[in-house]
């Protein structure tokens, strides 16, 4: 049976506080849409259908990022969620296949749970997501006679009997594309919100004659963002799975509530992570790395038995072969560091390559830009760049080269050459004691004018 | 009705092990005495007298930092809270308002508690403020009669029934002027310790047919501080209410655990915090700023769209125009950073303006310091600041200007031109595998010697 | 009465995911079989043999380092407890003392623990440490009749009535040597695992007339680490301990949950600490320091006054006098820094010393590898290190002396001179305009190019 993901984006999310359309705000580094996303995924959908709505513009933007296959549909006013449905007919009109509504701001379901959903689609025209909750309150009852769904009912409507039930709607949903259309053409909007509601499908299902049931997911996985507070517990529950699975996988986190994942982090068995480092996305580490606190890292790559940090920041591009080592306040990028080289202390390295076995002394920078381009600098094996070396790009060093400290390089240096450009030390006698003399000497003035 | 705050800050705080008083240890940057004293100014209070008694020096120092109309009176003996409250009444002898009595180690009371005291003085003489207590074993019980506090019983004199009542004693307490001092006179101190108590001021006054109430506040109010780890308590639960409120109003603190904030700190909407950021006193950051992990400020400005960090640090005088991106390793000190210009790498801008659209070159120091003064570093507009650049002040860089890599410019540049301070490179063949021979071979001959 | 510890260290622990031996892992920066044997040391004892298995020559380093008094027995198939300890039987072939039964994975176990064990042995010939279990489920069962322990029963054996026990078996056992050992040979493998178990012993002391009895012990002292779930969790325990100890001690941790501490940190009084401030091993740091926060130390020592960081390293052999600072993205190895010296910004100072009131300046790099070796760099007192200097070591700047900002500095200094290497600045007016432009043009011939 071919699917269609619809997945509803269009609320603002006014309690947000935001410019910004309540599903593009990540989680770990992903937009929560993108999260909810990502379990459709696994049902290998025909088609993926957004229902933008406040942002739709920026809704549109991240898509194209995100799953460029996607299609976005428009619902210019806020109707309710059957009408949000409703707008993806004329993007499914040739389609047969079923329907799974999913929400943009509930991230956590998992493709375990959606795979459940169509799997009950077999002995069911209607299926919707449920959940046992420890606090039902709030949420709409499910009323089940064994596998049937007899009806959902929200908690102002419930008898007592009803409101001691504890299994409540998620609002997530399956059913066959044309079947959902024809009820969602006979809901109304006789509410006290004058909204169209998904949920009312249930009970025009049953009229219909059609069969609706159920399926249970933990009630984690229906969590709901409507406040940056939400958002951030979101992400501490995201954190803390993520965080169990590498440890289960073999990586020590020596504290491990200070280190920030990304949704996409990879790190290898017996890697070892001090407390305080941070994760951006498409990060991935072998293993056996030692990576030190207060380390920082997005888009790069660290080859097994490579040491880095503390204070490193390798940013996008970044590619550590096997055995480097990384030291404090380097800042890589866009540059590919050999094996077994070193850059140890205080250094820009930015759009270059380090060969193997090269050694970078402290403060050394790549100067890649000229005020207007940007410009590679390489540098080969085996070589030794002396402290504070300024590599004016674009410039090659050579294998087993060196640079004397201080030197402003702006001319390749062959292989087993060495650079120097320094001028000459010259010192003076009893000079700096004179001058120490003259200028607390000229500080006395001045305050004493001042007064 | 003109008000006096009093607020008691004699004691030693023996358990906080220290040699500064207790009132004076900070809770986010502000000693516990000023989070006290804040809540009392929204009273707007004629006189604010603070007791201090141990560390009194200390105590008048911060004073006059936080607010110098207040007077300091000090308690030579600790001789009990009555005792305290009766140093003050020289301050107040022409006063016939209003008494409101703090606690310099009771940070959290709000001003709307207060301003309750105070409205409740209208049908009553003294208003002492109580809290329901969670666990209300080691507190003082007030007995209501309705509206009429009875009196104050401790735990080891109730009786089974009042032990049962979990409405307690703050200290708190307000009441006229003069018919509190005329109470205090008549408080004696045979008790188990030997001191004058405040409480008793309740019995004196029921004893004087006055009328003696109670109004309520929450328990988080009335958290008192007596060893550093309630200190540290103490600032756990403001740095989660402080977060709250900045996610409320439309930040995202990734993960909010992490941002170490300040009393006074100032974040504008749709700002977004990546883990592991400090705030220090004194800082405001506007709307649709990203700040990135490991950045530190303190006393600095950040206006709209800029970028920050990771790895930055922002010290007091630091003023980031819109739209600035200020980079990783880079620290700013007494500094004006012009819109749209840009330190992103390994700098340090001291004493400094930096012009609209400029490009600061990675490694930048300006040289502010000569031994014995501080000097000034200017830089116009789109300069362009070559790599490793050593601004030695007093030096003025024009608009439009550049510095060559690897320049100490001790003469200004004029607009538009181009400084260079560089010695010339020259490559020598071979001679980089020759020194490395060298090297190796003597590293040999010593180990040799060693063995 | 003289002791021998035995520590199990043999398994392998699957479920840690590691190639390297649970035992090894370390909590706060010691291998948890070091915090096992520390409680040990309090006995003084006679003799201490672990025993390994799973990674043996691993653990044979590690005890090198830990304590080279050690032996290390190696149990070569792992055939359960009893079969463990009677691995230690020709190491402890001559002695007559006690034996402490230890386990290499359960580190937190008290000295005090182990007194009240060996001194429970005075009336008793096998001791057998219990603990009241919050949750039992999972534990053998001390069946106690009066002093006297009756058996050790196992949940799935145990009645109704012995489950509704909550004192719990921990596994630690002390017994005298020659009688454990003949215990030792009478216990079968007849069970469903087919291993050989030291709770086994019991039983059969009880069947040869001796007296066994249990000492009880918190709970907290028996965790036991079988995953890096578990490693983290012992870790955060202890870090709560450490840091509530400082608090107590007259430390202020202004956010304690993000300072992380070694197992051996020494921290003085009136101390403060910022948040986000790592402890490697071997640091000692002196009264009344101000620690800012995004430090990361490691085998060094802060004397009293200093302030250190933020963004400051601290590296093995860093040795801070009283009233030096050390600032931001600052790296600091091996090196001793004298009273009131400051190294501010952006340096590396290795393999050095610091004279008193010495003040290096921004930039500031000690190069003290050529490649192959490390050399020294000495610098006198009230010497002023210019911006950006570059000390080539071995080289030595003289009291009072100065470098000029910018200097590569290759020769020695005298006191009181100054040293000076600089190119010439020439300013070329209109030049930068000129070369902006030129740039910009080529940039514009490159795209069109490109299209």
């Amino acid at each position: 049976m071919s699917t269609a993901l619809v997945i509803l984006a269009a609320g603002k999310g006014t309690r947000m506080n935001s410019d910004l359309p309540k599903v593009l705000h990540p989680i770990a580094h992903a937009p929560m849409l993108e999260h909810a996303l990502s379990a459709g995924r696994a049902l290998t959908p025909e088609h993926t259908i957004v229902v933008a709505g406040h942002g739709a513009d920026y809704v549109r933007a991240m898509m194209a990022d995100i799953d460029e296959e996607a299609k976005i549909v428009v619902q210019e006013e806020q109707l309710g969620t059957a009408h949000a449905v409703a707008q993806t007919r004329d993007a499914l009109s040739d389609f047969d296949g079923d329907i799974v509504v999913l929400y943009g701001d509930t991230p956590f379901v998992s493709a375990e749970t959606l795979q459940r959903m169509l799997a009950a689609r077999q002995n069911a025209d209607l299926v919707v997501l449920g959940f046992t909750a420890a606090d039902p309150a709030r949420y709409g009852r499910l009323v089940m006679d064994g596998d049937s769904l007899e009806r959902i009912v929200e908690y102002k409507d419930a008898t007592e009997a009803e409101r001691a039930i504890d299994f409540c709607n998620s609002g997530l949903m399956a059913g066959n594309a044309a079947q959902m259309f024809a009820l969602i053409d006979q809901v109304d909007s006789a509410n006290a919100s004058g909204e169209y509601y998904l949920t009312d499908l249930v009970e025009l299902a049953r009229a219909a004659g059609l069969r609706v049931t159920a399926v249970s997911c933990d009630e984690s996985e229906t969590l709901g963002i409507n406040s940056r507070a939400d958002l951030a517990e979101a992400d501490r529950v995201f954190q803390q799975r993520k965080r169990a699975d590498l440890m289960a996988d073999g990586v020590t986190l020596m504290d491990p509530e200070t280190v920030y994942l990304a949704f996409d982090t990879v790190i290898g068995r017996d890697t070892i992570i001090e407390p305080n480092v941070v994760f951006g996305p498409e990060v991935t580490v072998e293993s056996g790395v030692f990576i030190r606190s207060f380390s920082h890292f997005e888009g790069c790559h660290i080859s097994r038995g490579s040491k880095v940090g503390p204070y490193a920041r390798l940013r996008p591009g970044a590619e550590l072969a096997e055995n480097t080592h990384i030291g404090n306040f380097v800042e890589i990028k866009n540059a590919e560091i050999a094996e077994g080289a070193k850059v140890n202390h205080l250094s820009y390295i930015g759009d270059a390559s380090v060969g193997a076995e090269t050694n970078i002394g402290a403060g050394t920078i790549t100067c890649n830009y000229d005020g207007v381009m940007k410009h590679r600098t390489e540098i080969g094996a085996r070589a030794f760049i002396g402290s504070n070396t300024m590599l004016v790009a674009p410039v090659r060093i050579g294998d087993e080269a060196m640079t004397a400290t201080g030197a402003v390089v702006t001319k390749s240096v062959e292989d087993g050459a060495l650079a120097i450009a320094r001028a000459e030390q010259k010192n003076k006698p009893g000079r700096a004691r004179k001058l120490m003399d003259m200028l607390r000497a000229k500080k006395a003035r001045l305050s004493k004018g001042a007064e």
